[in-house]
């Protein structure tokens, strides 16, 4: 065995977690989104992505109240679904994305717009009350505040991580201009990915910010 | 219907891409690469990690080699293994995550390391001539790393993108320390995951590069 790195994963967890509390700026933050940003800090290796988080409401107390009572997480793409941490979440909760629901191809040829945008209407009777988690598609986040700003169903807490070069960064500030009066949590600009938003799931879903 | 942002999937691709070669540094890669550093940005929304990729021998052409032949892709985590698009794959090719594995448990207990490394030993029948992508954990890297060196089996590329604050750095320039002499391709530092992995398999199985 080759001592020369660290195979403890308590003490791998440990180690990451001391150094972002030591290098992030999470200073801006309420001491309920810490835990969520150090873990979105984990999942992309910046520390400086904690000083550009943006956030309203309380999306932390919210999400985990949410959870708690058995709300469902929809995921934006397969990836943030796979990247929730099952056994972290309170309550069995499901975890969907409508992106493998049968009438999501049908709803993008009806509507002429992206199977990731059509995915959220597909699954739109799971929307209220629910932790919505995008980690991929601008259209998707679009889609989700056109619904609930048509006066459609309100989700207990937006994680609003899109990412990319067309649309992401105006689906977030769409987010944070629309006025819809639901805690989000979001990154703006084109950074983001499904590794940040299902990390924010995860720290939400849990209290024990610091375990696996 | 609110025209105010893009809903057509080809449309946004193609803009996405465009923005992605005006703005990326592509100059310090061959040309075999830049379809992949292009999807790995893509992943991301960061255009400068492209002048951060770091490569060994001709790994794009390797690994369309590999999985032409029908050779499996070994993701370190699920998320990697999510984001593999399977119509892109030539030879309808498995894509393989030993955490899944049922000696994966006992593997870690016996040999006092993460679950991460020892799904990779548990896939150890599989390696030779694979294409490795990992994207989350640094001691499957590392165990990689040993293996080959060990006199083991060769995988015929790999994919390096582990991300976070304790061995990411370490073992990725391990990996290009090792003389292995496998083609490979990393992101030094902090910076990866499992976007950044799997974008940089989708960009290997196809050459129609920016096709969705």
């Amino acid at each position: 065995r080759d001592p020369a790195y660290d195979r403890d994963p308590a003490a791998i967890y440990a180690r990451s977690f001391a150094i972002i509390r030591a290098e992030a700026p999470l200073g801006h933050l309420p001491d309920t989104l810490h835990g969520v940003a150090i873990r979105v800090v984990h999942a992309c290796g910046m520390v400086d992505v904690a000083g550009r988080l943006a956030f309203q409401g309380d999306v932390a107390t919210a999400g985990r109240a949410a959870l708690a009572g058995g709300a469902p997480v929809i995921a934006d793409c397969r990836m943030v679904a796979s990247g929730v941490i099952r056994r972290r979440l309170p309550a069995g909760n499901a975890v969907l994305c409508g992106l493998d629901d049968p009438r999501t191809d049908r709803l993008a040829a009806a509507n002429g717009t992206t199977r990731s945008a059509a995915a959220i209407d597909a699954l739109g009777d799971q929307i209220a009350g629910a932790v919505i988690a995008i980690g991929n598609a601008p259209t998707a986040l679009f889609r989700l505040i056109e619904i609930i700003a048509a006066g459609g169903p309100r989700p207990a807490a937006i994680l609003a991580f899109p990412v990319g070069f067309v649309g992401a960064a105006e689906s977030k500030q769409a987010l944070l201009d629309a006025g819809l009066a639901i805690p989000c949590l979001t990154l703006p600009g084109r950074m983001g990915g499904s590794a940040m938003a299902s990390a924010a799931v995860n720290a939400i879903a849990a209290p024990n910010e610091e375990a696996p």
